[in-house]
């Protein structure tokens, strides 16, 4: 439970979720438990039995399994199993020697003869009913020893399973017991939400020209580019109209000249001719029309790719709510509208709405609109710029409402912000988030983050999306370690999570900064920007093949499942990722050092795949397609920068024996 | 929050309750935070401010106190604070360089303004607000300079604080996010539910007498006997008529003759003319009368002691319910009712009662208004016998309801039964529980016991009350180790934790068992017995001196600030207890071997206690009087079970420093 059942767990579909809860009550009676489940708004529970974990303390477990994209919620169901409970104590009392139990033995027929009224009262249980009714029958004419025998029969015990006397369930009890929320929630998403590589471009930089912005229609290439490299989400940053008034320069120059496009998370110009304004719900013109938008959905959509959006809540001075709406925005003591700042600094060129201004169900309501707006264009995927700077239940209104109409929506959260805020936000509804993997580098706070995302309550609600760059942060990493730096952050980001992205001149290593700055010279933002796509270097082939071993190893295509392992040298970061039933297992050995070979004895839980110290087992690098043949726990790997920084083994058994048989035994 | 509130946090009279959040919000803005608390059902709310912790990532922390014994309910409330957050972004400009501040300066005039109209609106705050008036007018004409100087006086703050804007309060977001179920509970006992010392005995073995019971005007010896100990709470078995049919005789046996006075468990008696028809409302005619009662507890209460009473709802077959309500009780089929059992075992003396019968409701009112009777009649603590055979709801119900009349009702839970069912009777309401401690002799599961009670949520409802034996339990230790094992349990019992008790007998370092039980021999459960309270070889002086290191040392009387220490031998167990001034320390090293000498270097915290390791410190053995002069944490004990098996000492720094002194500085 997420803060006591407030906010719903996440899962995808087709994934499982385990549910223990302590079950027990007062007396010696025997308990039966389920676990239910349905869609939300859906009158039908689905359920599975719960069983006490062996030594758990009145500690019991049920595991259920969503298919459906759509909000859940779940409960426990538990009651007294009277005959169960019969049983039992008629077992104790004829073990214990006792044999005047005549009228014990009423009492069970008693029982079995109520299963045969409710099973014939369910009208589709009269031939059980018939058996039931024989079977209490023959235990009242019963002799002790005998009587205890039937109570036994494994066919007793499945008819009375199937028509239990749940009347003294725990309704009773929980009634006081509940929480008044009602039930708790499972939030079940589409499985991109779980698994997905990004590739992010500015579509206006499609072409890579220097002096001229690229349309929607020359953005082919860069798709196909994206997809070869095995991409399946392309993601751009906003694509509406951008403001003129305090536009910006390269470089974020307070001055810009005619020639400058702007920034394009400077959104809204009602003055030239959009169709629905020239704010959040339009394209800018240099980009293309609605007509060219929808094209580029249909080519995506051929090739089994999507887009995802930018939803950034920021208007420029020319923006339509500025016009229309003035009453959304921070307003000086002189009625004017005030711009973005963080003091000292200024942001002329944006205007931050009010959240909390007089109007905001208004305001709520049309931020909304702009998402199903899109939603309805076919966008399902929406990236949202800076959500900590809006209060968190706008998003969770937002979201909710969103989902209801449109369960496959998925919303990342672009938070680098303090670590309460990201959780929260999660929690609140965002399926993915951004995260500080940008700057975890070294073996410690790699280990360290990791686990706390991937194996502490954080993996029930909040979903890492590992980005190595973006267009406002290049990394001191990238900057500093050259082409070897972008692979080990291309394998790691890959590996360590099911969902990566990258932000396009990643995979020809661009690492050109402002000094002393995590940002990149000439950034794109600001300006056209000439690139060579195949530019000498690059790393296009390493990319591909990670994303080819994500696809064939379904290992890599869980989140949860993340676990490392030692590593006796404090360069090389080793971990793996394993199918709960072992049928797929990854190890991943990673060099963190750019700079210099480094080599290393780690430790292969063979233990955690069932193996024993003395097998043999072959692990094959994917990177390379080298094979090695391994043998218990401690072996050797060595990895040098700039030809082989990182090993990602499949894992196979190299020998079976004659146990593995099926008719061994 | 106990199960996310669920149930309610519980606090003795005098002390504290620390409560952190994590507080933020979107943006940057400066929140300020107020914890709240009030007694329920009452208007008024005592607030006090909260502050962030230093480096705590937005957790911020709030100390209450609480001073009356009744429920309380606490909140937290957090708005942004609108002065505050223009004071810093107004400094942030200004040091950042910018001067035109002209609109900046308009609203924090604007500000003080407001304030002033709050303060004057309030009727009391008139020369605030003329003050404030002042300040913004002087503001208003002031340059950049001065604007950021006013700002900063230690004066506005003051009053700008005294009367903050909290209309932009959380509620807001509130209404979202907070629990449905309302405000989080925290009940206040009053302090003998966190500190006493406990004395059971049977008022019919007052005196001794192996041939006839004793009443309670028989019971002044023994009470005066309890008094010179030490102890404060004087525990009776259940005292109401004894139930004649299938009566027990000795040790258990089904067969009684006419002189044996029965289980006082098995209650209930219709047949002798009681005043209240026989049951749990009256008094067995061989301890005495109702008035004989009020005599004993002006006895009591003149003695600064206290009664509690046993409550057992267990039915003799001649309990007048058996009579007046067949309903309530478990039926054959035939008809009859049924005795209690465990199978094979059968206790024919004993009906049980179906707490969940159809007359549920009046049944759960009836076992309600037992303790109303006994609370009318002047008894504050109740032990409640055998309580997880019966609902948690029901206890819940029945707590709330007598405590709803008489908040200084205390409970004692006497469930020995699985872990989770002792802390769910905690949270519903028991103010004490047996523990196992009974049956944690030995150091690592002594330590790892105390830990989880101590030092885990169950220190905020589980408060255990520690006894060595019972009329039910004579441990192997005591069985076996003699003298210096009952010396031992009593040392642990009354330093382990600030509410423990003892079963008359233990004193005397009565041992006999039944073979290879942890049963007594002759228990006096169903007879009469002969017994010489100063019999050779008690250990009544060191039981009184316990118990006035208990009453001398504030430290012993709190209950969750018990730490293990380091022991260098694992015969030895090392603890202590610190008030949180630290103005008394306790250590207690005892050895757990009843039978051998043992020394170790035990490890003093010295860093803990604000010292350093070359400090010299005093230990005086409360015990034996014997002061010794330690240094550092490293120090050595030498313990002997005959003649010295524990050390308590109280801990004194043995040289004050000039920078001790007042003036020092």
């Amino acid at each position: 439970m997420i803060d006591g059942g407030r906010y719903p767990i996440k899962r995808a579909v087709g994934q499982d979720l385990t549910v223990e809860a302590d079950i027990f009550m007062a007396g010696h009676d025997v308990v039966s438990a389920v676990l239910k489940w349905r869609v939300r708004g859906t009158p039908h529970w689905s359920e599975t039995a719960m069983k006490p974990i062996p030594n758990g303390q009145d500690r019991w477990r049920g595991i259920l399994s969503v298919f459906e994209n759509a909000e859940h919620e779940f409960t426990i169901e538990a009651w007294v199993d009277a005959f169960r409970s019969w049983q039992h104590e008629f077992r104790k009392k004829f073990e214990g020697g006792l044999r005047d139990l005549a009228s014990e033995t009423i009492e069970g027929a008693h029982l079995i003869e109520s299963a045969a009224a409710r099973a014939e009262a369910s009208g589709g249980g009269s031939a059980d009913a018939r058996r039931l009714r024989e079977i209490a029958h023959k235990m009242e004419l019963a002799a002790p020893q005998e009587v205890n025998d039937i109570a036994r029969w494994a066919e007793l015990d499945a008819l009375m399973a199937a028509w239990p006397d749940r009347s003294q369930t725990t309704e009773f009890q929980l009634a006081a017991a509940s929480t008044p929320s009602g039930y708790p929630r499972l939030l079940v998403d589409r499985e991109r939400a779980l698994y997905t590589a990004w590739y992010e471009f500015f579509p206006r930089s499609a072409e890579g020209h220097g002096n001229r912005g690229s349309t929607f229609r020359d953005c082919l290439n860069r798709i196909d580019d994206a997809k070869a490299m095995g991409f399946d989400v392309i993601y751009f940053p906003p694509i509406h109209p951008v403001g003129q008034t305090k536009r910006k320069g390269r470089n974020n120059s307070v001055v810009s000249g005619p020639e400058d496009p702007g920034v394009p998370y400077a959104i809204g110009n009602r003055l030239i001719g959009c169709p629905n304004g020239g704010g959040h719900k339009d394209i800018e013109p240099a980009l293309g029309t609605f007509a060219d938008f929808d094209w580029l959905i249909d080519q995506l959509d051929g090739r089994g790719m999507e887009l995802a959006l930018d939803f950034a809540i920021n208007c420029s001075p020319d923006h339509p709510y500025v016009h229309d709406k003035p009453e959304w925005f921070f307003k000086r003591p002189d009625g004017t509208i005030k711009y973005a700042e963080n003091p000292p600094k200024k942001y002329e060129d944006v205007y931050p709405l009010n959240f909390f201004c007089e109007d905001w169900r208004a305001l709520w309501e049309e931020m909304t609109s702009i998402i199903l707006f899109w939603a309805e264009r076919r966008v399902r995927i929406f990236r949202v710029d800076n959500p900590h700077t809006k209060p968190v239940a706008f998003w969770e209104y937002l979201i909710a409402k969103v989902r209801a109409k449109y369960p496959d929506v998925v919303f990342l959260s672009e938070a680098f912000t303090r670590p309460k805020m990201m959780k929260v936000l999660a929690k609140a509804g965002f399926q993915q988030s951004y995260t500080y993997f940008t700057w975890r580098n070294f073996k410690h706070e790699l280990t360290e983050y990791f686990e706390e995302l991937t194996q502490t309550e954080m993996k029930d609600y909040f979903r890492g999306n590992l980005f190595p760059n973006t267009p406002d942060i290049l990394p001191y990493f990238l900057q500093q370690g050259g082409r070897p730096a972008f692979i080990i952050r291309a394998v790691l980001a890959a590996t360590l999570s099911s969902v990566y992205g990258i932000y396009s001149g990643f995979e020809i290593c661009e690492n050109a900064a402002l000094p002393n700055k995590e940002e990149y010279l000439d950034s794109e933002k600001y300006q056209y920007k000439e690139r060579d796509w195949n530019a000498p270097g690059n790393i296009k082939e390493t990319i591909t093949r990670l994303n080819r071993i994500r696809r064939e190893n379904r290992a890599l295509q869980e989140y949860d499942n993340l676990r490392f392992y030692t590593s006796e040298n404090d360069n090389i970061l080793f971990y793996g990722k394993a199918t709960a039933s072992r049928d797929n297992i990854v190890l991943v050995a990673v060099n963190l050092d750019p700079y210099q070979s480094h080599d290393a004895y780690i430790h292969v839980p063979v233990e955690e795949f069932g193996w024993m110290d003395s097998d043999t087992y072959q692990v094959h690098d994917l990177l390379t397609d080298e094979r090695y043949l391994w043998r218990g726990s401690r072996n050797y790997v060595l990895l040098h920068p700039q030809n082989k920084p990182a090993h990602v083994f499949r894992v196979r058994r190299w020998l079976s024996r004659e146990q593995d048989f099926d008719y061994y035994l």
